[in-house]
Formats: structure tokens, sequence, C-alpha cells
């Protein structure tokens, strides 16, 4: 116990073991993790932990670490206590039971435990766990927690950080609803969206139209020019969809009268009805976010004698509800398209937190960009890095 | 085309055929329809017209001579040009197209033409085309524009003139979009509509549970005790829906925890919003109708993160969409609940055209409710039947 404690810095204003935080200058940081122990406003309830290097996995279990781990728009929300996800308790620090922040990851095997099959040290994992607490840099997990990442020509470490939830939602939302024919028509909103930048490269690879909406902005041409550079087949604003004689064309002319059948919604409100009344007959209309935090209100005549169907998806469920063949088969397909050249990185940049930084600079940083992404539009994926790491 | 003429009367603001109206004060009304040759103002454009006995029937062809046609809420949107399905022109009246009202009605085989097979004078015949115009004496129709509707025990002229709408909208509802099992529950709003009644019936008659939501009203008990009667479980208020202890009792006790999977809505706006917000996960909500003329507004997170999916019921499409063979077992299936006293006849009043009225007459008995009907919450299923037809 005192082992443990000696070595752990506590930081943060609503974060604090015991009655007195430790401080610890300069010792070494063999591991660190980004905690909150209530959720609540991330600039005040994130901290930056120290902790022990692990010890060697007990039988059935491993130890991973972690090489770079996304801050998503989702996590944050958990830390909020606004996700439907909850994170769990954790005692990374001995005594002491704290959330992990972080969803998300790539992590490289270190040790395996007796009993662990199909996993050997230097293989590349990624979670299939909602909630694992990512934002770490050594786990001890469960090996039906993680899946193998096959290694392949052009899989970077971004790649494989970013795996699990963008390019999956994208795909099995191409997939799960309708059945499209090549040079069929997929509509979406938010498709600068790191999933909308994904649908864009999927659909392409099957030879899949795109009509891609995306907010009016000074820079809308450049933004036309890197999502067709991806692969889409038409940009538009939400506003060109008042222009009647547009829409007319687009139903006539775009899709030749066979009327759009996907509709993919991350926005909701007003401009999602706009969208939804653009869609053919038998379309399903499939919502993985709302942006505009407005509900999703439809004219019920869409439903009635349009044979509009409106679901929803979330990747965590399909996990949950799928098998580990399902996950492999999918983790398999992604991969060869990022080795084909079809599904390119995210933009992002990653967040360092050097080995010599104290854990209440590294804290600092960590809210700092929440904070800015929290503001909305940060525009790039953010990926978190422990340098030091053992 | 004389001997047609001289025996029609054409009365109305608006219809009016060659420059001059016939006047024929006592002559045989053989036939009359209800028609009028431009959508609008029901109360403007429909007039009732006399028309002569038909010719035997073409070869492929048969003569039906209606008994009973349902005067339905659809059928004035389509009078008024409101709604997506569109009468046709026919010459019912030789050398003048009309539209003939009416979607929905029991018709009597009167002469089956050549090649006609499985259909002989006397059968009793509902309709399988939509807005086939039965608001008619007796009109010419296509062997595979009817369906021969089997006589059983307990079935009446009412039951058989509207069987083609409600009932099947019901059952199909029930049946097309969730498995589900004995004593499981349906929610349903605008419960007492007649396809409400006809769920809590055919839902009671599979052993499901049915909540049920009324409008708050003077007389709620007296509905309630009605629903009841037809095998409603629970009937509540709108404004019921507010009540948070309430709503926590219905999922936790009422339901054992396990959520209503199916809801039916026909009402939208804010009051199927808090609907929906009951349904557990992995639900269906059904709509067909609109009563409230607003939008259906739910909150993205219930698709997200409840797996609720959304769809339209049209009973005009499920007909397109099936075989003779699902048509026949549909109505054979719905005659058998009401031989069985598990479907009773609608609340309804008959409106008698009686042989001996004016065109003129008649044509204003049928503004008249068809008005009253318009102002809303008539309550009672209209029946149209002309007296004296041969």
């Amino acid at each position: 116990m005192l082992q443990t404690l000696h070595r752990v810095t506590i930081l943060g204003p609503r974060l604090s073991f015991g009655s007195r935080p430790f401080s610890v200058s300069s010792i070494l940081r063999a591991n660190r993790a980004v905690v909150y122990t209530q959720t609540g406003d991330p600039s005040q309830v994130l901290t930056t932990v120290t902790y022990d290097a692990l010890p060697s996995p007990a039988p059935d279990t491993l130890n991973i670490r972690f090489l770079l781990a996304p801050i998503n728009p989702a996590d944050i929300n958990v830390v909020q206590g606004v996700y439907p996800a909850k994170p769990s308790l954790t005692s990374l620090v001995e005594g002491h039971e704290v959330f992990v922040g972080g969803n998300e990851g790539l992590a490289e095997v270190v040790q395996v435990g007796t009993g662990v099959s199909g996993l050997t040290s230097g293989d590349w994992v990624v979670m299939t766990k909602a909630q694992a607490g990512t934002w770490a840099s050594s786990r001890n997990v469960r090996p039906q927690d993680v899946l193998r990442l096959p290694r392949a020509d052009g899989l970077t470490e971004v790649h494989g950080a970013t795996m699990t939830v963008n390019p999956p939602t994208a795909y099995n939302m191409l997939n799960d609803f309708v059945t499209l024919e090549k040079d069929e028509w997929v509509m979406q909103n938010g498709a600068n969206s790191a999933v909308g930048q994904a649908v864009i490269q999927i659909a392409a690879s099957r030879g899949l139209k795109t009509l891609n909406l995306v907010r009016q902005r000074p820079d809308l041409d450049d933004l036309t020019r890197k999502l067709k550079a991806l692969g889409a087949t038409k940009v538009l604003t939400y506003d060109d969809l008042a222009d009647r004689a547009l829409t007319k064309t687009i139903v006539k002319d775009w899709t030749a009268g066979k009327g759009i059948r996907l509709g993919l919604n991350c926005v909701s409100g007003k401009d999602t009805t706009a969208m939804a009344r653009l869609l053919g007959d038998d379309a399903y209309l499939v919502s993985y976010g709302a942006m505009s935090k407005e509900p999703l209100s439809l004219p019920t005549s869409l439903f009635i004698f349009k044979n509009l169907t409106t679901a929803g998806f979330w990747q965590s469920r399909w996990y949950k509800t799928h098998t580990r063949e399902d996950k492999e088969n999918l983790m398999r397909t992604l991969v060869d398209l990022v080795s084909q050249g079809k599904l390119k990185e995210p933009e992002h940049e990653i967040l360092s937190i050097g080995a010599e930084e104290s854990d209440e600079a590294a804290g600092q940083k960590i809210r700092d960009i929440i904070t800015k992404m929290s503001a909305g539009q940060y525009g790039k994926k953010v990926l978190l890095r422990f340098e030091g790491a053992q």
C-alpha cells in the first residue's frame, strides 16, 4: 500500500485521496492515467495520476501498453455523466477507486498470463469492451475485452487507435439496413465528421454514390475538394436543400428517379427534416448522432405513405450483440481497406505527455484540450500518447 | 347516349354536364353514385347522380351491387385532393368522366362475365383495389380488384363493409414489426379510433396486453369502460404520462421491467413523444395516422441508445405488395375472429338514400354528413346505403 501510494501524485481541484496530497516531483513515471472520481465538468474533475508498473498478469489476463488513444466527443460526455454508457470504477491506484477515461485506443500486448491463447507479446490489440479506460499507459485486461488487430502494409498507429468506433459505425450503417447495389446513392449530413469521412470512403470503395451535406462555411470550396478527394460524389450545404429546382434535379437527374434509400444522420433538427423529405420510397434514415441537439422531427406522412423507416446505430451495442468472429471479420475488412489505400487516417493531432512532465502539467494539458473540444467544431481528432510508458 | 342522359340528374354547385341540367323528378333511380369532377371542398364538389342499370358484364369482368360503403376520414382527404392515393376517372355516366368517391365497401356479385372463375352471383366481395369508387349502387369490376368474403355466423353487412381497412391495419401492425409473446404489452394512442378498437380486440384475442391512450374528456369513465369491455388492459390519458410516479409504475410493475416493444401511433405531436419515451429497448413505433397534424418529433437518443425503430403502416400499400393468397388468408383470419365474437362491429350509423329521394336531396345529405365529420371527432363510423338499387 505504501509502496503504491508514495508514487501517486494527485492533483486537480476535486480529486483528493486522503487528507493531504503527496508531492512527488521527479520520480520515474512508469505509468500514468487520466482519471476522475466523480462525473462532471471535465475541466474540473479530470486529473492525471502516476501509478506503479503493473505486476505480471494473473492467469487468463494480459498486460497491455497503450500506444495511442483518441479523445472522442462521446468520451467527454461520459466524463460529464450525460452519456448512456457509464465508466466502471477500477483500483488502478491500489486502494483508491477511480474512473479511467477513454473508450478507444490501440495497445500492444506486453505480457500474457497463463491460459491466454491467440495473443502474444508485441501484438496490436483494440478494445471491444466499452469504456475500457484507454487514457492510460498500461492496463491489465481480459482477453475477451480486446481484439487482435492484424498488421498490414500502410496500417499506422493512428489507424489502429481510431479503428473500433468511427469506421465500423460507417461500415455497419452502410450494410445493416438497406442492401445497396453499385451506383446507388447514400445521403448523409455532418459529412465532414470522422464517421462521415469514413462513410464517403467505404461507400466509394463499393461503387456507391454519396450526397454529402455540410454546414455553409467560408471555406466550403476547400472542404468540398477535400471530401471529393476522399471519394464524395456530391457535396451540398443544408441551405441548398431549400432550393426546389436543385432538389428536383437531385431526385430526377442525379438518382435517375430511383430515389435514395439510405440516409445517415448525425445532426437532427430541421435540416434533417429537409434531408428526409429527399429520400425515396422504402428508405431508411439511420441516426448515430444529434449535433444540433434538436429532436428528429418528421412528417408522419413520410412513414405512412413513403414507407420511411428511422432507426439508430450505436457501435457499442453492435459489439455487445455480435460474436467474436463477427468482430474479427469486421476488423479484417477495415484493415484490408486501409492496406488498399481506401480508408485514410483521420485528420488528427497527437497530444503527447512527456515522461518528464509533472502530473499537474499533464492534467492541465488534457483539461485544456477538452475545453477547446467541448466548444465544438474542433475539426481534428485528438490522440493521446503517454511517452516513456513501459 | 340520349338513352343514358335522359336519366341523369346532375345537381350541385360545381358539377354540370352540358349547358343545361336535366330535371327528372320521379323516374326509376336504378343506380346512383356520389361523384365529383375535380378535387376540393367536399361540400362544394360532391354531388349525387343517377345512372342506368349496368349492361351485362364483358368477358373477364363482373357486375357487383354495393350493400354498404363507409365514409372513412381518408375518403374525405381523397376528395379534397390532399391524400397520396388519387381516384381514377370513370365514365359511370357514359360520355362524362367523373371520380366516384369511396375506397371501401361490401358488395354482392350480381352477374359474372365469361372467363371469371371463383365468384358467383350472391357472393359477398370486398375491394382490394384502392379508390375503387364504392359510393355507388353498382359497378362493373375486374375479378382481381375484389376478394370474396367468406360468409360466417355473426358476420354482418356492417362487418363486411368495414373489413378491408381498419381491422387489417390493426392485425398487420400487431404482426409485421415485432414478434410478441402472450402477455407482452402493446401501447397505442388514439385508442378510441376504429383501428384502435380493432387493435384492442385482436391483441386481446392473442393474449396481449394493451396500454391505451386517449384524450382527457368529460366521459372518460364511460370510454374506459367501453374499451375495457372490448378487452383493453389499461386506459390512460395523454396527460397521465406527465406523472412520473405513474410512468415508473407502468414500466416497473405493469410490464415487470420488460419494456413495451410495440407502440402504435395515429396522433403524432408531443403526446406521442411522451409515449415513445415509455417504450422499452429495441421497440418499434408504427405510425398509421397523425390526428394532431403535428410532426412526429423524437429525441435522437431513443434511436441510438434504446434502439428504437419508427416505421409507418398503410394498408393500401400492403394490398399492393402482397399476393392474392395473403389477402385471402387475412380476410379468413378476420372473419374467423368475427365469428368467434372476438371482433365486433364498429360503432356506426347508416346513412340511407331512399329510392324516392331526389339526387339533389341525396347529395345534400351526403355533403352535410361529411361537413360534420370534417369538423372532427364524429365518433361513429358512417356507412352509406343506396336503397332500391338493383
